[in-house]
């Protein structure tokens, strides 16, 4: 097939090929990005090096006057985490997105000359998932018209945020507001930590990194920090004030400005974790994928050449369907950034009616494509043998380096529970009569699909896109109706919703699978220029669908979506299909179109010379 | 329930659990053995922290007199891996194994008295579970009496041996032998490879490390490393010949000991590592069990305290199937010591008929219970949340040091393979008439299980041992008949067997749970003192059986051994019984008996006062 058309599919456009291309190059050709060393430096070794790396993507940023576009892909390809990644990703959105327009006008500026350095203290020692349950206060003085901000506790203790251990010289910290005696919940507030002459900790302010991470390398190039506050005094314009003020006699009053407008932020950063759990499990599956076909074992006669990895059943059964779930993730990241965009024309025309459901599918689609990734890259690694063990085969670090995406920005499991949430909600909806729309559209089709069987009748059966739609939506919606209709036999709804939570999860993650199944079959109605490509996707759309339908098998049968033999022809199907994928594994991973420099594989190189490279 | 009583069960004995924890104290209260700055050291200083360790370990073991079993127990709570891990457990044991008598009394008595240090040179750099594609030579010479080794090619090179790096004086390195011109195969032979005097490496022999592993600490203490030969000469009398050997004149010629004897070998080494699984799994579950009686989350109305994290249906449904495991593994490792045994005695009387079960009943063990184990490890670092994330918390560590025993000694899916090879083998037996023995004895009730239907109709039927064992048996015996009607309709049988190597992985792994699921079942009818003890064993062994079930619910309904409505009862009797081990969790996991040194985790201490130690 033709790879340069799947590098566009893949890359969304030529030009989104041409600058990833570019900015890539510029990376890998520049010494100080060397990476290769990075997992044998001491922590502090390691910290240094980030500095220095921050330092000199900065300068070639404004030296060859880098777009947005350019600089974000440069940072990408730097590829080691470091405070600069808060500072753009969480500083300043927070600053932007909640800040009043004459904050912004003081603040932004400094910061986008990095003036000032920010990060983003919102997780405590004792409290993650819960933001309602953090501790650190904000007290209104009246009398000096400032916030008193305090950790009154040790679990308050600010815990994690990256930045924060060494680098930042402000923080975005959320804390309680307290005015006139009342607490008003969590709100945000910029507060200064650091001298801007010395770089040491002001008055009040206790300051430290939270010491080793998961991996050498990976994390470790974070400075990721523990915070206290003893009664350090901040003016009352530091608090955010876009969506609620406090005035000068201690008033708290809400601004006019909807707090809705905050969600679209929040899409903003899941579209952008999606899409990275697309491109940490390509890097994997291309290491993986590439390594297989040199890599050699058994099948010789004697003494002939061995097989190549790749050509065993139990290999491509293992990596096919990680390489089908890139492309998969790829897709649903495309169409969440088109969401993006929805979202937020109807939030300026102040239509809020799709948020529960914008919300909903985006959560659900942050869990479950994070945790596959990271179980993936674990996959991949235990594919290449016990070379994958090594650190030079950079499969090690990718894991270690990705897997926290399954916790922060929403605990996976949380919430998976909030999208189960919305499903009951949406159910008791549509028995009300209400016509579900976006993602959840199909619920709209109870009669039908509460009793529809599949038609089914060969393997190749299964190759019809409606066919695999029809299933994976009976297999949702049934396990969902299944679970309300279990938690209205509970004593009281909280209590059945609590009790049935396992359950709960399963149901959650078949709505999330058909999202991204169906966001798959949509993507190849569209026009896909280049000999061949449309059909390779095509292929690996099945094999993604038809995977998860083995993988989940008892969840089809039990919930009588398919039979016994239509699962088996399934299965054989999926034996054929990766048989037709086998000659096209490698391009359908150089489509991805990665330098050495950032697979950092010695295992995954491009000229296929791993073992000189090796030794 | 008795703790004590339970400490007795896991641990085997009273004897066990007083050596054990006379052990663990005396490595816990050394200063020496300290390891929670382990993370934070470089490689080389980790590396040295190891020579020490081991030195100092050698020395209290001279000066306490201990015995064996104390020593090894001594060496397992000093968790470090490290050379004197290859020197006792393969290179002792090749020679006592493959050595005649007049080689062990040569050899054994200077590694007895560490004069020499020795490692196990097998794996190359481009041949790990293919044992037969080994590409070092071994070539006769007759005019010196001597072998010459070397390394013809870059893949020959011997890589991954621990303490070859930097460690180890002499090794076991396997060979192809030639002599008179043939190439006899791989065979064993004692190479010095450092000089005894100032230790460096003897002419011709290239060593060196191979670099950075997964992981902080973790196996970046052992010296794993690479090995070339440039023609290097050894004495004929260095072939290790219990076996076979070779003259004086360069005639290959096997001795009549049966070959066979090494299965002992194996079937103890696997053993090992069964009952390691079991510790690392109920070390990582200790972990998370205590932190998730600690932490809190969510839960609280109007700032009142929040719920501990172990409440949430969610939480326990992750982490209690995964105590259960911990237990279902000891138990299976505890029976798997008495084949071991039972194996000895067989081969002692030269009966080799149970040979090919224990093989493929060890294999199978080995994969499944080190597979889950690693994914297990991870679990339980999620479900800590955040904080799992650092190395205080243990877990990145435990997982790291742990993962490699899903590749080594045998890697995990070649070895399913075998056992599925195995099970094929049995069914066409079965169907000539032969009564099968041992682990695979269910399958000679055929006629029965082919055809059988679940009588459970309510939950609480699922607490009948009978009922799990049934529908156990009939999955797997289904499953692989399945698969040898499937094979036999592809043009030949090792087609076949390749096209449906996926299916037969599948299979193979119903087996293995069947036989721990067996193994667990026949635990909990013998005696087990304490009062209460084998009554909460009970519940485990429920909830490890039925959990499995509900996880390959597809196997169970596709082969027609339960239906969707038996499922869901299973489900619904799991959650029950969560909620019955939910008061105990903590004391289940204290019967471990585990000192905090070798738990090595600020979120698991046993005093629970973790937010100060983390801070």
């Amino acid at each position: 097939f033709d790879v340069d058309g799947m590098k566009v599919a893949w890359a969304g456009s030529r030009h989104a090929v041409e600058v990833a291309d570019r900015m890539a190059r510029l990376v890998a050709s520049d010494p100080v990005f060397r990476k290769d060393t990075r997992t044998m430096l001491s922590r502090k070794e390691l910290f240094k090096d980030t500095l220095k790396k921050a330092a000199h993507a900065w300068k070639r940023i404004v030296e060859l006057r880098l777009t947005e576009e350019e600089a974000n892909l440069l940072r990408l390809y730097v590829d080691q985490p470091g405070y600069v990644d808060l500072h753009w990703g969480m500083f300043v959105p927070a600053i932007k997105g909640q800040g009043t327009e004459e904050q912004q006008k003081k603040w932004l500026p400094m910061a986008y000359k990095f003036q000032i350095i920010g990060c983003y203290a919102q997780t405590e020692l004792g409290h993650g998932s819960n933001v309602q349950g953090l501790e650190t206060t904000a007290t209104f003085d009246p009398s000096t018209d400032e916030f008193v901000m305090h950790s009154p506790t040790l679990t308050s203790s600010k815990w994690w945020p990256g930045g924060l251990g060494k680098a930042s010289t402000h923080a975005v910290v959320y804390a309680r507001l307290i005015t006139e005696g009342k607490d008003y919940g969590i709100h945000g507030f910029i507060v200064q930590l650091r001298s801007l002459d010395d770089h040491s900790p002001l008055p009040g302010v206790t300051l430290g990194d939270i010491g080793g991470k998961f991996g050498s390398g990976a994390y470790n190039s974070m400075d990721n920090g523990v915070l206290r506050f003893d009664h350090v005094r901040i003016p009352r314009d530091q608090m955010l004030m876009r969506l609620s003020q406090v005035t000068r006699e201690g008033k708290y009053v809400h601004s006019d400005v909807p707090k809705q407008l905050l969600y679209g932020t929040m899409v903003y950063v899941r579209q952008t974790i999606v899409a990275d759990a697309s491109k940490a499990l390509s890097r994997a599956v291309c290491i993986a994928v590439r390594y297989s076909a040199i890599r050699k074992q058994f099948g010789s006669q004697d003494g002939g050449p061995e097989t190549q990895v790749l050509n065993y059943k139990t290999q491509q059964s293992r990596l096919f369907p990680l390489l089908a779930s890139a492309y998969a993730y790829r897709f649903v990241g495309q169409w969440l950034k088109w969401l993006y965009t929805d979202v937020n024309q109807k939030l300026e025309a102040k239509d809020y009616s799709t948020l529960p459901e914008a919300h909903a599918c985006t959560a659900g689609l942050k869990s479950v494509t994070t945790s596959a990734t990271a179980d993936a890259i674990e996959e991949c690694r235990k594919l290449c043998g016990g070379h994958g063990y090594l650190n030079s085969s950079g499969l090690p670090e990718l894991f270690a380096v990705y897997v926290p995406a399954c916790t922060y920005e929403g605990d996976n499991v949380v919430l998976l529970l909030q999208v189960a949430r919305f499903l009951m909600k949406t159910v008791s909806q549509v028995a009300a009569g209400k016509q579900p729309v976006g993602t959840i559209a199909y619920m709209g089709n109870i009669q039908h699909l509460m009793q529809c069987k599949s038609a089914v009748n060969t393997a190749e059966d299964w190759l019809n896109p409606a066919a695999i739609k029809e299933v994976f939506e009976a297999r949702a919606l049934r396990m969902a109706v299944n679970c309300a209709q279990n938690i209205s036999k509970a004593p009281s709804q909280e209590e059945g919703f609590s009790e049935l939570s396992p359950d709960l999860l399963e149901a959650a993650v078949a709505h999330v699978q058909l999202i991204i199944v169906t966001k798959f079959i949509e993507k190849l109605q569209e026009d896909i220029p280049g000999p061949g490509v449309k059909e390779q996707l095509q292929k690996l759309c099945s094999i993604y669908a038809l995977h998860l339908l083995h993988k989940h098998l008892g969840d089809f049968l039990s919930t009588g979506c398919v039979t016994a033999r239509q699962g088996a022809l399934a299965n054989e199907l999926l034996g054929k299909l990766y048989a037709q994928v086998r000659p096209n594994a490698v391009a359908l991973v150089d489509a991805f179109d990665y330098t050495d420099h950032y697979l950092g594989s010695v295992l995954g190189r491009y000229d296929g010379d791993v073992y000189p490279a090796l030794y």
